[in-house]
């Protein structure tokens, strides 16, 4: 490595995304269940409608608002549907996807040995990805083998004797990649969580689960919740994603956020996306249809187990875990991508075909492979 | 402040970006002539032909292409017109502007105590905030009064006596606010940079000036290019930035920068305006004879002092400073948007239209003033 070069670099791995199409090794036909995508592109004259007002009220030439001042309003307004006590605007700050939020929250309270973070594995991987890549210590707690809950005792523990101190707690609800939501022991212990530790509350799913925990907020200045516009809002491609907590909190990550982070365009489309979020949304009841149906026919196989889920995705293990990789590669060359993680396997809700074919080339694979 | 957040923050200084229009405190038609954008949008047909291209061909439920694969190619052709030495993709990143590029090779080089950096002021600000949002300390060397080219003594001493080391050098050229390309004594002097520094030649305004150090990357392992479709190609709204330098370079910043950085409508753009650069760059002429025209226009003032540009703005100060303030109020109030910034105002090249005002506005503070 060149010597102005980190040596620590060496040993950060980076986030690990989906093969590309482009990449040769990929049918023509491809089932994308990987990502926790909702499957479907925004309806086609909503789409021409975006696209029309890109090229009548946007100038391609011109750096994008940085106040997020639309976007913010519209943000606010939607999410107070969903609180007994009204958000505003001053109370949420815009990202470049939630992982420019996770990265500015990490500059603003762990940098420079100021704090270390805890989650609570299996979880998403980016939370410690991106504090590792600031040289921010990471401890992982675990959760219950049978039901993904917390181990609450060992969590605590870690945070009483962690140094440097425990800034920021990472909870997602519900959890990725196993489904879950927060049970109520979990949620009244995120609410006595000491106020010098930053509780994080990413709700990416919350369209699907219906979950979350906005309405407690304002008794919880030390409280942060992270939504997003790629899950159940569909605009995986335009990287939009959302903090909501106190003004001050809000005001230091946008000390922290790169100035000009979202695209107008990004911006656009996620005004666009609230303005017709009821026939957006409508969509959900068939995805959760889809998630219970599979979760029934996963359920009668013997070789595997399914948990349950709140999510658009369900996490399996097989019997025999040897059997995940090869069934995930005999899954990508008949077309179908999922994510072998945390020894199971994450599958994202598709159509009804997709999910389908999902269905019958596991069937192929644990029929051919009668030992699993 | 929260327990949680760093108190080092209160220090902080965010990016200072222009008010919004919806900010009201503007008039109804303005002039921006404050951000270095190119002053015309993507002609009509091409927006439109974009506009179906994102309708038609880009699925907005789907998350980027995180490898860049499509754009890397194009820029590599692009950036391989002006290199005598072809460029090719893995010696490419590409970032959600050139600030996420900025960012990421600061936490790739001197994050932690690991090192220093060193700017010659005055020069474009977001090197130092971003440095500093990271505690990464910022050196400051100055430049000469008269031709604004480095103090490279001083530059020097600085190198030789920085603790922690200096591990990045960043050099925009031609220089903003100033306008001035680099010297041949300059080039020299980063010809032999040890090669422990990581020299960051920042070509922002490439397309106007004509002067890149590009031919010369191979021949230096530790210079790294940075450029941007955000000036000549006129695409600020969709934040792309790219970085050209050594694979090995390239592969820390790409570990570094957020999985998906850049949405995909922002990545078809960047592509698009490649694939009809020939037809965006035909309007460069016209800006830099609009350039020479201002230019020539404010050498003819007594009362103000005006530098030579090889970018698409100028610079100049007032014989009295202390109606540098005043004198953007006054313009910002009749609708012509202006930096004012290290003790002078920079003025961006717009179309002929909006010069002309900016120049009969500028004329009649001055004669309002006629002590300025």
């Amino acid at each position: 490595m060149a010597t102005f070069l980190r040596p620590e670099l060496e040993a950060i791995k980076a986030y690990s995304t989906p093969p590309e199409a482009s990449s040769g090794t990929l049918p023509a036909q491809v089932d994308y269940l990987d990502t926790n995508e909702f499957p479907l592109d925004l309806p086609a004259h909503l789409k021409a409608a975006l696209a029309r007002q890109y090229v009548e009220a946007m100038a391609s030439n011109r750096y994008p608002d940085s106040s997020h001042w639309h976007l913010k309003q519209a943000i606010a307004t939607y999410a107070s549907e969903h609180s007994s006590v009204p958000i505003v605007p001053n109370q949420i700050a815009v990202g470049n996807g939630s992982d420019e939020l996770i990265r500015a929250l990490l500059l603003a309270t762990a940098l420079g040995s100021h704090g270390s973070i805890v989650v609570a594995e299996p979880t998403f991987s980016i939370y410690g990805i991106l504090a590792q890549s600031l040289g921010i210590p990471v401890h992982r707690a675990q959760r219950h083998p049978d039901t993904f809950a917390v181990e609450i005792e060992t969590a605590e523990a870690l945070i009483a004797t962690a140094t440097p101190p425990v800034r920021v707690l990472f909870m997602l609800q519900p959890n990725s990649p196993t489904g879950n939501a927060l049970t109520s022991t979990e949620v009244a212990w995120l609410r006595q969580v000491p106020t010098d530790i930053l509780v994080v509350i990413d709700e990416a799913y919350f369209e699907f689960s219906g979950k979350t925990l906005l309405p407690e907020l304002a008794d919880h200045p030390n409280w942060l919740i992270l939504r997003t516009f790629s899950k159940a809002l569909r605009l995986a491609a335009h990287r939009v994603g959302y903090a909501i907590a106190e003004p001050t909190v809000i005001a230091a990550l946008e000390k922290l956020r790169l100035p000009y982070n979202l695209p107008s365009m990004s911006q656009l489309a996620a005004c666009f996306a609230l303005e017709h979020r009821h026939e957006l949304l409508a969509d959900i009841p068939a995805v959760i249809a889809e998630r219970e149906r599979l979760y029934r026919q996963l359920q009668t196989c013997p070789h595997l187990r399914v948990w349950p889920s709140v999510a658009n995705f369900l996490f399996f293990r097989l019997n025999d875990p040897s059997h995940t990789q090869p069934l995930c590669q005999a899954l990508e060359q008949q077309g179908t991508l999922v994510r072998a993680i945390a020894n199971g396997i994450r599958v994202s809700i598709g159509t009804k075909e997709e999910n389908e074919r999902f269905w019958q080339r596991l069937q192929h694979y644990l029929s051919a492979h009668s030992k699993v």
